[in-house]
Order: structure tokens, then sequence, then C-alpha cells
């Protein structure tokens, strides 16, 4: 990742991203009986609107500078949010310009070794356009396609501030999916708890360190949903807002749920550090009392072992049963002791 | 689970959960004179009403899409009401549209491995109307009917703003009565912590976890309890706004216990990590001593074992005596050792 | 305990607690210069009003439903009242009705195993009228009764607000006391720390769940008189507002002391626990010693005690003491070896 | 201490501290050009307002009941305020009478055990007067005696309320200066924890204790600058205000190095616990092996020095070079397992 | 570092630093199309303004008090604001005054033994004039002169309160930067929690150390931020408004990583404790192991090596053979005890 020059100037446009691809994407002119789609690549269509039609404009790919400044240009975006659309480590926020509506989102995608990381989707809010910025194309927009190809869908009877609540949405609904995939996870490997050879202790601590990446979006989801429904946004419908109320909804018992996963995996640590603990008594006691009953053992037939010259009892006509017999007796002793203090 | 597709458009009726049977339920008309049943299954009766008549109808099982858009028909629902009711994964809500209040109640049933699990209950209150969703016939629902059975009763003389809060007492008392038996489940778990054998740690991580699900839920039950207090709905009379402030003390109160339950669990495990630590430093001590004296002892024996042709202590005539007397003496200063360092 | 059915109708009276014993009480009325009292046992006196008095009555048990449903009827109390008057498991709270106010307050009980518990006191606040419910008598009014009975104090200056104020104040005195005895048990235990074997554990989680208890309570108190500070009540005057705020500060700076003890007792635990590690290394390392010494020592004479007919060493001249010789070198290697490591 | 009694009437004056000494102090008259200083002893001077001048009454020692009345008397105090003069368990707080102000401070002294505790001053702001009230006579109030003794120094130039606020930052100062020692009191403390026998615990319990004491402190001290600030009080003049801002900046400050104190002694603690867990280790890894090698080998030499008249390795040619040929493969055998764990 | 006394005069400039080299510093001058550095060693230019210009003073060192009172008397500072200026142990803050806004601001510095440690920054804003002091020179102020020198830049257009933004933009960005050094640090330091021999445990107390002190600051920023946000302070113009806004969420994104951070190493280190607690077990299993086998079976053989005259097994055909046997199957035995304890 480029790293952004500590004290660069604000609006500086510096992509701090790890993308190289050429960008491409698409521009969709849509309503209730038409759509219109536009693909392009390497450079930007027409940015006409059409009389009665909501614009969507989806650009995978925010590294290209001049592609972002053109935008920026088109649609009088300060250089502060032209900065932020470029620089994909923002958290999830809504700021309101005098024209238009600036939302970041992060989703989730899985890394290579199967962790969870965010991906940011910069929206632009502009009277009939929104303009969408993906780091790469993804087919997590696919269902929200399939519902703008299919005629008389409510996506295409109502106007762009509904796009963006069914782009939150889709949103929203991804974490759920990953939070019920963590919550799997986590039931799987609480079945391997109790042997401790399974040593599942790696996994957990990627498990927990999911649930606090998803937890910490959630959150930030939260406060953008507030600041929609607290705050009368002239961009968004009163329609609409009802929308926005569900999927806030929606957020919080997905928050809710990852909060649970959280003490859940907290109680799977608890129980599988009592295991062991557990296990390691087991373990020593065993240990304890072969040692304290074998030891002494050995230390009386050693006795007998010795060479001394003179030691009556190796003459005695039944020294050795009696020596057997003094061995069984401390043994019992010893075995009696272990029986009161519950050892056995 | 039939998992709901990630974006699916909202309003799209997709069942969630795991019921299949025939939809049935009851519609009931009652005013203080008057109560007329009328069950109905596979699909819905008549739904007039009747002057002066307080109706309420109860669907077990939201799994019969056709018959929850016939009532949403009927009752003019949101497609966002809809969709919640036939999706039983939803926080504990209240919504307030034009024309009806929309409530999501969820109460607890015991899995058949003994946890608690949840279960949803969908309240629409609509003029005289108040329609309630549940995921199945229930027997929670019984002492409800019978005082609604019982002429001249409260909930005969009140309207269906009443009814409402009868159902989240129910739902409340439900709580409270868990709550009750998981402080019990506690206390006879107390009992056996100070047998490290009876290992109830799994039982305790059970308790823990449904612990957290009724704190959950009533954390959600507060927070729509507070809502209908805030706010002056003009669905809810006056004088049945003193009912819901009771039954939010009720739900305060359940509250207040189950995290002196979730309290009493933390320490009661903390209380039994000591106790094997303890025992634990019992078991070594003794193994310690045993081992101490002994190994030394076996070590003196083990010297006069061996066969050297020139060991003149072997030959003396006290040599077997003094051999004893040295490992008295040896075992003795051990001894006073342990003493001394309080471990004996 | 008698459970109250699931979902009875609110306002049933189903008396919830474990007394049996015949109610009783006093009614009193005071002004100034003249004080009645009018001891009653088993059914109620008159009620009647005596001009510029203040009339207190103190009913010694809720078990009685007839006379609670008499009382009820005489003062116009919510069924809801009624219902919370009867079942001593309320939160402390306060509702103000159009006529009266009712308050609950929960004062400490040490039940017959030491721990703390709590008992519940119901109060109207109506007109001239304080009516106070306790479960059954209890010597921790008597302070009250003191101060009533003595002419010119100000109780017997100031009207049914300051006696309800002077409950309030009791109760947390009470607490106060309670705390402060919390703290000296805590203190006593933290002297027999050092001495695992005192085993002091069972001690310290009575006293976490006395602190629990008592702090839920200070807490609902709190808010309790937070109620009473915020609202202007009509039935409490000016005046008397001070004395409220002062018994609010009572109440916080308790609070502020039971979480100090619990602090405290988590900072003992911890202290404990590293104390058993402690002990537990140090016993360790002297086993670790004795054998890592004495199993080679033996293990070298165990060798010269073999019976092979070919030992070369066994007839040399010097070969006992060169025996001994490699042993004492052998032990000042492995002492040098914990020297090194720091464990001597 | 001697208790006040449970259930005591309001305003009953019962000191409940362990001061016995005789009451003295002073009493200040200043304005920018004159300070007149009037000791007394036993008994209060003439409490007469010098025109145009400040009057400071300083008080050592408030078990002195009959000077308390006097004064109460004198300042027209509420019966509230006299006994919490009279009662040194206050927390820190403010109260805003008609005309007067009362504030409670507490300061931190050591015990003789080296422990902090706290002493409180009581602090009446009534039109020209300031009194305070001792527990007893204190170096900690010079600095300000050295400041109001100098001409034209800011204490001199304004009024009773500056001296307020030079009172409180004092306190402030003394709880800054107190956080500093217990931070470097930590300082010293860590540099030990590496050497698990200077077994710190004891003194970092205590540590621990101070700091909560400290914070409960400051956080009282928070909310009494916050009272000041936010509300508009008559007696403190606008100019002032400004200091007191000041005076909570650097409470807050304080507040912040405590809690970080704190954050650093569980740190610490942590860090300790996981030190005396990886020597147990070290160490039980050191008995394992040696206990692991040489407990089979001496098995084998216990073989070879049984006394069976058939065993015929005893009287081959190799024996004995063959039986220290296996046991050095034995060992060696071990010592790779060992290896192969990285246990070595 | 020179302590202040405790008690002394508000607004008494005692420098509390350790810093004693040459004041000296920068004075600039500038407009779009102009820019005039006046650079100073050891007193102070003239101060006067030139129109159009905004004048920034830049001021290496606080502990030339005489150039401090000079400042504060051309610029009327309050007594307060030049004792916080030399005390450079403030926290972030912002205060307005009637003429300016003095803003406190603390940015981190690695000290020698590379943890993190803050230096303070006071900022005065004064219609045209921004007066910044800093302990001593830096070169993180660079990237900001670098911008100041180029024409047409952002920061030559506009007036002082973007200026302060610019420096306080420089400050957030300098503990992004941290934070993202910290993460590494820790993603380094887990990859060697696997092996115990490492012991990175003092390195992670250096890190949790360090977190702490990040994020403490970061919540001071947050606080101020919020200030600026919320109060609409005439100095600060609109447009610039939106700067802060911008400023205020990296300081939010900054501080939800560091918190992150904090998360990890909490999950690090309970990762590692368990990982010390499964080593032990799995050491104590090995050592449990061995002992139970070769002790009960060198305790045969001693049996058999004793001197006893009447063994009969000594003198039996097969003796030696059977003993051998017998010892196999009492291993054997103890082999599948460790078996279904799944101790193997
Ligand atoms: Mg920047
Ligand atoms: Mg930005
Ligand atoms: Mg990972
Ligand atoms: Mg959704
Ligand atoms: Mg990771
Ligand atoms: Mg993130
Ligand atoms: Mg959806
Ligand atoms: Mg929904
Ligand atoms: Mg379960
Ligand atoms: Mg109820
Ligand atoms: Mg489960
Ligand atoms: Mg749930
Ligand atoms: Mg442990
Ligand atoms: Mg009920
Ligand atoms: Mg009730
Ligand atoms: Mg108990
Ligand atoms: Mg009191
Ligand atoms: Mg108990
Ligand atoms: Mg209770
Ligand atoms: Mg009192
Ligand atoms: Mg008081
Ligand atoms: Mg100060
Ligand atoms: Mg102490
Ligand atoms: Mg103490
Ligand atoms: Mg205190
Ligand atoms: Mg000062
Ligand atoms: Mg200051
Ligand atoms: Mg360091
Ligand atoms: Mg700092
Ligand atoms: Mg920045
Ligand atoms: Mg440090």
């Amino acid at each position: 990742m480029d790293e952004k020059e500590v004290g660069s100037s604000p609006g500086t446009l510096v992509y701090t991203g790890t993308m190289s691809h050429e960008v491409d994407g698409c521009l969709y002119h849509y309503r209730e009986d038409m759509l219109r789609e536009t693909p392009f690549a390497g450079s930007l269509p027409a940015l006409d609107a059409v009389p009665d039609c909501t614009a969507w404009l989806v650009v995978h790919g925010v590294h290209d500078l001049a592609m972002v400044k053109q935008l920026g240009a088109r649609f009088q975006l300060h250089p502060l949010v032209m900065e932020d659309l470029v620089n994909p480590v923002q958290r999830m926020k809504i700021e309101e310009y005098d024209d238009y509506l600036f939302i970041v989102l992060k989703w989730l995608v899985r890394n290579e070794s199967g962790d969870w990381e965010t991906e940011q989707l910069g929206l632009i809010l502009h009277d009939q356009w929104c303009v969408l910025f993906l780091e790469e194309a993804s087919d997590l927009l696919e269902p929200l396609l399939r519902r703008l190809r299919k005629k008389n869908s409510a996506l295409r009877k109502r106007g762009p501030d509904y796009l963006v609540y069914a782009i939150v949405d889709l949103v929203v609904d991804h974490y759920m999916e990953s939070v019920e995939e963590l919550s799997e996870d986590l039931e799987t490997l609480e079945d391997t708890l109790m042997d401790p050879d399974a040593a599942p202790l790696d996994d957990l601590k990627e498990l927990q360190n999911s649930a606090q990446t998803i937890k910490r979006n959630l959150r930030a989801m939260k406060d953008l949903n507030n600041a929609i429904l607290r705050v009368d946004l002239p961009v968004i419908q009163d329609g609409t807002q009802l929308y926005f109320r569900d999927v806030h909804d929606h957020a919080l018992q997905c928050l809710d749920q990852v909060e649970s996963v959280q003490e859940s995996i907290n109680n799977a640590l608890n129980f599988y550090h009592s295991m062991i603990s557990l296990r390691l008594n087991e373990v020593m006691k065993f240990l304890t009392m072969m040692g304290s009953i074998f030891i002494p053992l050995t230390f009386i037939a050693g006795i007998y072992g010795m060479n001394f010259q003179e030691m009556p009892e190796l003459k005695w006509r039944y020294g050795y049963p009696a020596a057997m017999a003094l061995m069984a007796l401390v043994s019992i002793g010893i075995l009696m002791y272990f029986k009161r203090k519950k050892w056995l």
C-alpha cells in the first residue's frame, strides 16, 4: 500500500490501495419501463442525464486519479470527498454537502488466508444520479443487478435514494451472512474443545479477530443509519425512510448476534482453559499416586539390597515375606491417605 | 433454515424458519358480555369487524405465504412488515405505521437439548383488531385464553391495546420464570463445585449461554417498553399506559436478576478455578514431600548396594544401623525444611 | 415461595412471600404537640383522619389479602399497586399516581446463613396519610419510633412527606452500615490470604455475592432518589427536597464504597491466585532440585550394584572413592546449573 | 470512629471522626493593602465583618460541636450542612443554598502504613466570608498562606470566590503530586518484576488500592467542578469561572494519569503472572528431562542388579559394556524425542 | 523536570519541561502571492501585522519565560494560558477567550528506548495571527512548510484558521502513522508467540503501554474536535469547518484502529497463556508416563535385588524370564490405562 505522506495537503489525491487493473464499470439509466446499460472501460462514458430516469454509475476501481478528478468536476465534489474516495481506509460514514450526499460503506471479503477483510464502497447521491465506487468488480453486486433488470421491480419504480438504500441493505445482508458463518465456525470449533490435542487455539484467535472486525464495522454502520434516520435529508424521500429504519433494525440485530458470538468465544476459551487445568490435575494426581506408592517401596527394597555383612533380617527364615508384608502395609497406608484426601 | 438470499428485494416473502405444519388458528371476537371463537385451519375465516367488539386473530404458523399476503392486503401492511412476519429472526421491536402498530416479541422455548431458544411473535394492532402470528401453536397462550373466556375479566372489559399489553406481560412473566429456573440450576450446580470430578464445567457454559440469550432479549424488551412509554401512541389509551409501566418494571427487575445470575456464574467459575489450583498445589506438595524424602534415602541404600570389593563400611560391626541412622537423620532434616517452609 | 402463575391477570392478588404470621401493626396520629398510637392485630382499626394530624399506618405483613384489599379501597389504590404490595420481589421504585405516591423500598436482612437478603417495604403517601407495609415487624424501625415519641422532634413538626424521607434515610443508613460491615469482613479475610490453607475462598465468594446484592439495590435507590429530585412532586414540599438531596448524597457515597469493596475483593482474589502460583513454583523447584540431583546419583549407584562378572571398576583399589567422587562431581555440576538458572 | 446511630434524626450533630485535640484556628481579614490575622484556640473570636475586606476563618477540628453550632447560627447554616461538617466521611460535593455555597473537599494524607487516606475539608462561601473546616491543622495550607501574606498577590486582590478557587486548586495540585508519586512507585516496582523472589505482589496490591482511592476522589472532584462550571452561581464572579475551568482541566488530566497508572498496574500483574508460568514451565521441563532419562536407565541397572541365579547376560564376556551401550542408546533416543518436541 | 510547587499561584510561570537550548523560531507572513520568512534566535522579531497577510509565528521552546511574557503582553493572553504554554504536561484541549482561541496539542515522539512519548504544541489563533509554541524544533513540521512555500497552495490561499486546521491534521496524520507502526510491531510479535522461549512478553507489555498512551491522546483529540465542530467559533470560517470534520473523521478512525490493536494484543496474550499451559500439560504428561512405567518396574527389579537368603524365586529355573514377563505385563497395563484416559 502506498502510504499517504504525513502532512500532505488535504484533497491531495494519492491512491493508497493495492489495485492496479484497468478501471471499468457501467452506467445504468433506468425508470419503471426502461433500462439502458452503458458499459465502459478505461475512460468514462458521456454523463448526460436522461429525463425521468435515475442514473447509476458504477466504477470498478478508485486508482485512476484522472477519472476521479473528471467525476469530481462533473458533480462538483469537494476535494475532501475525492480524497476519501481514493483512500480506501475510511470508516463507514455519511456526509451531507449542499448538493449531494457522500456515503462510505465497507463490505467484507475473505482474504486468501480465510480471514475477513473489508473493501470500501464510495457512494455519491446527487439529484437523479447515484455514483458508486468499488475497489474492484465484485459478484456481491449481482443480486442488485438482477433486481434492476426485472421490469416493475420496486427498484425500477423508485428513485436514486431507494437505490442507495438497496446498496446499504445489500451490505448489511452480507454482514449478516458473515456473522452466520462465524457462528457456525464457532460451533464446529466448540465440538473439538474437549480434545486438547486438537488445539483449536489458533482458530479461536482468528475467530476473535474476525468478530472484532465485523463488530467494529457494524458499529460504524449503526452510526451511519442513525445519522440518516435522525436528520431529515432532502435527497431521501419520506417513503424511503421506512426502508432505512428496516435496514437499521437488521444492523442492530446483526450487532447483537456478533456480540453474542464474541461472548460465546470467550466462554469457550474459559471452558478450554479449565479443561486444560483439570487434565493437568488428573495427570499430576496419577503421577503423584504412582510416585508416592512405589518410591517408598523401592527404598525398602533398596535397604535389603545393601551389602552389609551384618544385616540380621537377611538371615531370618521369613525375612523375605516379612519385607513383602511391610511393603504391602506401606502401600495400603498411602492408598488410604489418598482416599481420605479424595484424590482417588 | 432456508437462508434468505443476500441482496433480495425488501418485502420479498421468503419464510426462513423450520416449520411446515398446516397453518391453523382462531379468531376471537369479544366484548364484556360476549365471546365468539372461530377456529380455522388451512385458510383464513372471514375477517369482518363485529360492532363494539375487539377482534383477535391468532395464526399458528407464518410459513403460509399466501395467507400472510392475504392478511397484508386486508390490513394494508407495509411490505417490510410482512417480510419481518415471515422471517422469525427479528429482534424484539415496535414500529409505528400510519394506521397500525407492529410489534415483534420473542419468547423462550427449551429445545430438545434443554437450552433456551427463542420463538417469534408478530403482533399487529390495527383499530379494533389485534393479529398475533406465532411460529406454531403453544401452551404458553393458555392462561390468556382462560382469562378471555372468563366473563367480566379485565381483558374482556378493555380494548385491543390492553390485549397487546396482556401478551407483552405474558412474555415478560415467562422470562421471569425462566430466569428463576436459571437461578435454581445455578444453585444446584454450585453445590457440586467443591467436587472437581463432578466437572460441572459443561453445564456452567450452558448456563452462561442461556443467561446471555435471555439478557439479550430482555434488553430488547426494555427498549420496546421504553418506546411505548415515551411516545404517545394514539392506539394505546391513557389508562393502558400504566399497565405498560408495570410490565416495564417487571422487565427491568428480570434484567437485574439475570445480570445477577451472570455475575454469580462468573464468581462460581473463578471459585472453581481457584479450587483446582489449590488442589493441584496440595497434590504436588505431597509428591514433593514423598519424592524429596525417599529419593535421597534410596540413593543412600543404592550406595551400600554397590558391589565394590573395597567398601570398608560394609564390614563394620554397626555399619547397617549406622546407615539406617544416617537415613533417619536425612529424612528428619528434610522434614524440618518442609516445616520451616510451611509446606506441612 | 408461592409462584405467581405465568400470565395471571394484572392486579391478581397472590401473595408470593413466605410469611404466615397474623398481621398486626400500629396506627400513629401525630402533630407537634400530640401523638396517638393505636396498635392493632388481625383486623384494621378505623382509618379516620384526625384534623391537622399526620396519620401513619404501619402494617406488619402483606399476606393478609383481605386487609390489603380493604386498604386499597380506602385509599383508592390502583390494582397494580396492590399487586406490587403483596408481591415482595419488586425493585425499589417510585410511581406517581393522581392522588398518591407509591414507593417500594428494600432493606437488607441477614438470613440464618449470614448472607444478605432483602425485605420489601411498600409505602403509600396520600394526603395526610403515610401507609407503610413491612413483610414482618422489625427492630429496624425502632430509631424512627423513638424520634416520633420525642415531642418537638423534627419528625413531629413536619408532615407525611418528611416521614417518607425519614424512612428512606433509615433504609440508606442501614445500607451504609452493611457496607461498613462488608468492608470489615473483607479486611479480616485479607489477613488470612497469605495462608493458603486457611482457604478463605468460600468466604470471598460470599462477600462478592453480598456486595452484588447491595450494589444492585443501591443502584435502584439512586434511580428512585433521582426521580424524586428531578420531578416536582406536589406531595413533597419544597423544604423536604433538601432532605432528599442529602439522602441521595448518602446513597451515592454508599454506592462508591460498595464499588470500592468490590474492586478490593477482586484485587484480593488476584493476589491470592498469584500467591498460589508462586507457592506451586517454589514447591516444584524444590522437587526438581531433589530429583535432578539424586536420580542421576542413584543411577550411578545402580550401575555399580549390577552383578556382571566382568566389571573391572569393582575390583579397583580406589573404585569406591572414585565412584563417590564421580557422584560428587555430578551433583556439583547440577547445582551449578541451578545457580546459573537462578532457581536457587 | 464513633458510629452514627442508624436512623438518627437528620441534622443530629454526632462527630464521627477520630480527632480529640483542642480546636484552634485563625481568622484572616484581608484586602489588597491589608492583612489582619487573628489566631484563636478553644473558642471563636468575634466574627464581625471588616468593610471592603474578605474574611477567611480557618477552623482546625470539627469535633467541637458547640463551636460548630455557634458558626451555624452565625451563618444561618442548614442543619444538614452542619451534620455534614462534623461527619468527615462525605463525598466531595457542592451544594447551593439561598445565601451560601457549601463545598466538601477531600485531600490525601498518607497514614502511618504508607497508604493514602483522605481527610475532609468543609467550605462555606457566604457573602464576604469563607469558612474552612479542617479535621486538624495541616502543612498543606502553607503555600496558600504564603501567597496571602504577599502584598499585591492575586489572592489579596480578589474576593472570597477566588479564595475558594485557590483552595480547590491546592487540593487538585496535591492529587497530581500523589499520582506522580504513585507512578514513580510503580516504575520502581516494575524493575523487580523479573525477579519472582522479590515478590512485589503485596506492594502491587497496595498500589492498586491507592490508585482506586485517588481515582474515586478525582471523579467526585470532576463532578464538583462540572457543577461549578455548568451552573451560574451568583457568588462566583465571571472572571473566576476561567480559573475553575483551569482547575477542572488539571483534575481531568490527573484522572487520565491515574487511569493510566491503573492500566499499567494491570499490565504489570499480567506480565508477572506470565513470568511465573514461564518459569514453572522451564523448571518442569528440566525435571522431566532428568527424570525421563535417568529413571529408565536406573531401571536397566536395577535389572542387572537382580540376584537370579540364572541370568545369562551377567556371565557374558562383554555383558557390562553391552548394558552400558544399551543405556546410552536409550538416553540418546529420549534426548532425540525431546529435541523433536522442541523441549530442548 | 522541575516540579511546579503545590499551591503556587495560578499564572505563575515555572517551566516544568526539560529543554534548555536557546529559543529560536521563525515568523511567516503570507498571502496567496507572497511569503516572507523572518527567522529569529534569542529574541523575538518585530510583531507587526502586514496588511492582508496571515502571520504565523513558530517558537521553538517554551522555557524562555521572558519571551513568553512578551508574547503574552503583545496578544493579551490570560495568565492561565501562559501558564499552560510553559507547562508541557497539559491534556489536548481548546479554550475560547474573548479575542483568541487557545489550543493545546500533543504529538508523539519516540524516546531513546523506543517508547512513544508526547510533546506539547501550544497554539494561539488571534485575528490574523497564529502563534505556535513547540518544545523544540521538529522535522514533523516540514511537510507544512513545503506546502506553505508552494505558491497557490490551499494553505496560501486561506487564512489562519485553515493553518490551524492544517496543524491539527498534521498531528492526526502522525498518530495514524504511529498506530500503523504499532500494528506492524504486533504482527511481527505474533509470529514469535508459538515459540515460548522467544519470550516476547516484555515487548507485548511495551506495546500495551504505547497503545494506551496513543489511545488516551486520541480521546482528548476527539473531545477537542467535537468542541470545534459543536461550537460556532467566530475565528473559524464556515468553509474551514468541513476540514475539521474531515480531521475528526480521521481521528475517530485512528481511535478505532488503536482499540483494535489493543484487543488484538489481549487476544495474543491470552493465546500465549494457553500455549504455555498446553505445553506444560504435554511436558507433564510425558514425565508422568515415564515415571508411571519405570518407577514400578524399578521397584520389581529392586525386589529381586534384595539379599535375603530365602528368596525361592531367585533359584527358579525361569525366575529371570518370569520377572521380565511380570515387568512387561505391568508396563502394558499402565500403557493401556494411559490409552483409556486419552493421555496418549
Ligand atoms: Mg492530509
Ligand atoms: Mg478524509
Ligand atoms: Mg489471520
Ligand atoms: Mg436486509
Ligand atoms: Mg490477523
Ligand atoms: Mg477496518
Ligand atoms: Mg433484503
Ligand atoms: Mg425487516
Ligand atoms: Mg447448548
Ligand atoms: Mg407481569
Ligand atoms: Mg450452545
Ligand atoms: Mg436471538
Ligand atoms: Mg493459571
Ligand atoms: Mg401478570
Ligand atoms: Mg407490578
Ligand atoms: Mg450464601
Ligand atoms: Mg442518612
Ligand atoms: Mg449464594
Ligand atoms: Mg434483589
Ligand atoms: Mg440520619
Ligand atoms: Mg448529609
Ligand atoms: Mg493547579
Ligand atoms: Mg493496606
Ligand atoms: Mg487500604
Ligand atoms: Mg473515600
Ligand atoms: Mg497552581
Ligand atoms: Mg492550566
Ligand atoms: Mg518502556
Ligand atoms: Mg500523556
Ligand atoms: Mg488527515
Ligand atoms: Mg514504561
